[in-house]
């Protein structure tokens, strides 16, 4: 966080400029740079904060470069969003109000205009972005906490405080806490702070990774089944590590994987220049990239051709996929001697019939694995319930489903008929005149989405009393919601690592006010 | 419709190209052209059918030189797709199958290239692309019935017959049929078919006009509220003389009229001639406007700044809207001696809150013109119902709607989250593998959006028991929707002028079911 003192002033001077979604948490200051290349060479001397329209899979490198990421575009799940949160940087995202020439290296906001090189400081827990340099600090407790951070030796009385605090709550609370993570490291923080699984994991995110990224973007360049196989084949190794390093650290922990989820247009390169580089890379001619570039462009790809449509479209993708999870989990087994519990979840289904299709995939193989590794690994299938669709046929799907785990993000997006990324040009006014009584993707809406997890939770049961029912949406770590799903009945709620203790919390209450 | 004989030669030859979405209703047969400039040049020689990508309001002019319209992208309610059917010329969009190459002015598909000049066949019924010529004929029935192509006195066989079936229906029937129209020449087609209403009048189709346009545009640039109320001031007279011709065809029978819906970029020019263009017309530089078509800019605009959000942040279009509305039936009751009953429907209702202030907008102009105009002219204020919140909320939604009509095109997308444009990559997958029984855009799906109408239609009269019920996307002209649509209670359907005799006799068939 940033000082407060510090914070303060500087509001007063008004040198607070806009605010963009929280969307990585923490508080960062450094130069302003406007390219991923600049945030390279100017990282050697000292901070730098980058700042971009939106950024896409070539800013990687830059992105690790810098402290903080700015953008002016884009949302929760845009993939400023998505990467600086898997890499622990901080983030705004979507401040529109910002006007970026990244020709000339600078944007204008407010009627300041921020050259390269001046100081910035973004907080992205409450979004604000102000001109100049504030001075950070991490809490005591978190500290104290955070794996590596614990600094002295003897326990600050806040930290003692903050433990029986907690340690009462565990014992009154019935709703489980897991964790939304996709790294060994998130996994290894989430469980220090209580975490009791992984109730999200977004295998997407694993294919960002500088290595991987090359061979994804080759099973989605691949022309035919058969190249895409053998893209697969490249992408199988990598991705079953990515599996085995979470299994470890999660011991016999449950662990909730989503098969990819994201269109596959996210991680095509856009600009000419980084089109040319692959191109060479792949030995295949630009224009070829750019046609496949426009091809998979999508009006609305929110509603486009993603989650389950593309195991459904692709089902050699959802094999890959289940091979490395099934494989990892048994390596794992067998090495250190853990009983994985791997959940595999289908996004984005609507109707019975595709999580069928994409089910007997993953049993196909599942047995194919253990048959090889002459064991067996126990193991859930079941599907996220993110689509109203699929809230209100849930007792159809429940006879496919072990587990439901409600997506409260999409769910919310789509009841309300809201992309949340393009919500900020009437989202403010909306607030201000009182519309929505609270940032609906913020607190769940009891009367709109929350009838729809209703009406699934007990359809669901229905038809399948031991479906296990949870819920991974970013709601998971809020409160208020977490009450909500309390009094439902659901098993557990799923946060980013630095909620769960604020969840565990929240569902202690939420057990004595029921009891009351 | 093309001559089946030759229809079914054709087909048997190789020379269907491929399908795409049955847009525009009709057959056609022309020479490709590739830009709207050579379909103007080379219509005056002979039929043209052309070929974009997509289509944007530059392009109407040519548009309106063919005889036909083929899209590789987009969906029912493109912008090619819309402007097609209200000039009632054939469309299929979204036939993403083709490449086209604009420069070279020429497209591949299925192994043909397709030159300018070429003849190919579009069926905006059935979304088949053929190359080669096929023959046309209009139906005897419909020739009859079209208002202009009766062209013999004595009636035939098959139209008495005809007239006799749908007689009947009527008197069996206890739905009603209105008809989606936004021009006095398709009220007076759908009446004569049988309208008794208008159930959707689209008012951003009339904007599309080419005086229009500029004015429209004129708004959307505008800097500030005043700039924008001198543009709305210009537009007023436009749109109140299209309500005249509207309120003068229908007499004294309802319209439903509902205010500005689509994303505001849908308007302006994105290709860099016709900024140039514009920005000249309206004395700018390009780089304003290339700066607001960029911010304007959506991920996903269907679930954007659309609907009544722009009426939220933009009240004086609300005003403006309404304004026009009322001055036009106060006129058309003076001079015609009708009484006009509009219904002013608000788009994209997701709570209570939001159709409380577009009513006082709408409620406060009536009065001012009624005062002004010394007379009454009587009018309904309701809702669409095409979100899944708005159908969870409809008791609440209710208190303030006189009626729910449904939505059920976008309702259907929100649903099963899917962007009727982008579908294209999977939905022949889905039907192929049989995982939709039916395409739920053309047949109601009854257990999921279905029972989101059951919903709405309980709570809503539960709030209010004299709610007006209707439904206006497109499963209104679907016989077996219609069946749905009758068991529930609604009062009535609308759908396109040349469905409305089918939407009659499918009424009478479910009343019929309904009294076995």
């Amino acid at each position: 966080v940033f000082d407060e003192k510090e914070r303060k002033q500087a509001v007063r001077d008004g040198k607070r400029l806009t605010r963009g979604l929280n969307a990585g948490p923490g508080a960062a200051s450094g130069r302003a740079v406007f390219s991923p290349s600049k945030a390279e060479a100017m990282s050697k001397s000292g901070a730098v904060v980058l700042v971009r329209t939106e950024t896409s899979p070539e800013d990687i490198k830059g992105m690790q470069a810098s402290v903080g990421i700015l953008t002016a575009r884009g949302g929760m799940t845009s993939h400023a969003a998505l990467v600086a949160r898997q890499m622990g940087k901080v983030c705004v995202a979507g401040a529109g109000e910002l006007e970026i020439d990244h020709k000339k290296a600078r944007m204008r906001v407010s009627g300041v205009t921020v050259k390269e090189g001046d100081w910035i400081s973004i907080d992205g827990t409450t979004g604000e972005v102000f001109v100049g340099r504030l001075s950070t600090q991490d809490s005591e407790v978190a500290r104290s906490l955070t794996p590596g951070k614990r600094k002295r030796k003897t326990t600050p009385a806040i930290v003692e405080a903050y433990d029986k605090l907690l340690t009462w709550a565990d014992e009154v609370r019935t709703l489980r806490v897991r964790t939304n993570a996709d790294q060994p490291e998130q996994c290894r923080t989430a469980v220090a702070l209580g975490a009791e699984g992984v109730g999200l994991c977004r295998t997407e995110h694993m294919f960002f990774g500088e290595s991987k990224i090359e061979a994804m973007r080759e099973m989605i360049l691949a022309d035919g089944p058969e190249a895409r196989e053998a893209a697969l084949a490249r992408l199988l190794p990598l991705q079953r590590k990515d599996f085995e390093g979470i299994f470890k650290e999660m011991g016999d922990l449950p662990v909730t994987i989503r098969t990819l989820d994201p269109p596959l247009h996210e991680f095509l390169p856009h600009g000419d220049e980084e089109i040319r580089v692959l191109a060479r890379e792949l030995g295949v001619k630009p224009a070829d990239i750019r046609a496949k570039v426009e091809q998979l462009t999508e009006l609305n790809p929110m509603l486009g051709h993603r989650g389950c449509r593309l195991g459904i479209t692709y089902p050699e993708i959802t094999r890959m996929q289940a091979r490395a999870i099934f494989e990892a989990a048994c390596r794992v087994a067998k090495k250190s001697g853990v009983r994985p519990q791997p959940e595999i979840m289908i996004p984005l289904i609507a109707s019975r019939e595709e999580l069928s299709l994409q089910a007997e995939i993953v049993r196909d193989v599942a047995e194919e694995v253990f048959r090889k590794a002459k064991m067996r690994v126990p193991y859930l299938l079941g599907t996220m319930i993110e689509l109203p669709r699929a809230a209100l046929v849930a007792g159809e799907i429940a006879e496919e489903a072990e587990f439901f785990s409600f997506g409260t993000n999409d769910l919310t997006q789509t009841t309300y008929g809201i992309s949340r990324d393009d919500a900020g040009k009437f989202i403010p006014v909306y607030v201000d005149r009182e519309i929505f009584r609270a940032d609906p993707f913020g607190t769940l809406d009891k009367r709109g989405v929350g009838r729809l997890v209703e009406i699934a939770a007990m359809d669901g049961r229905a038809t399948r009393p031991d479906l296990k029912l949870g819920i991974c949406g970013e709601h998971g770590g809020d409160p208020e919601s977490i009450d909500f799903f309390h009094r439902i009945g659901l098993r557990y709620v799923s946060c980013s690592p630095y909620r769960v203790p604020i969840a565990r919390l929240a569902a202690a209450q939420a057990a004595l006010r029921a009891a009351l």
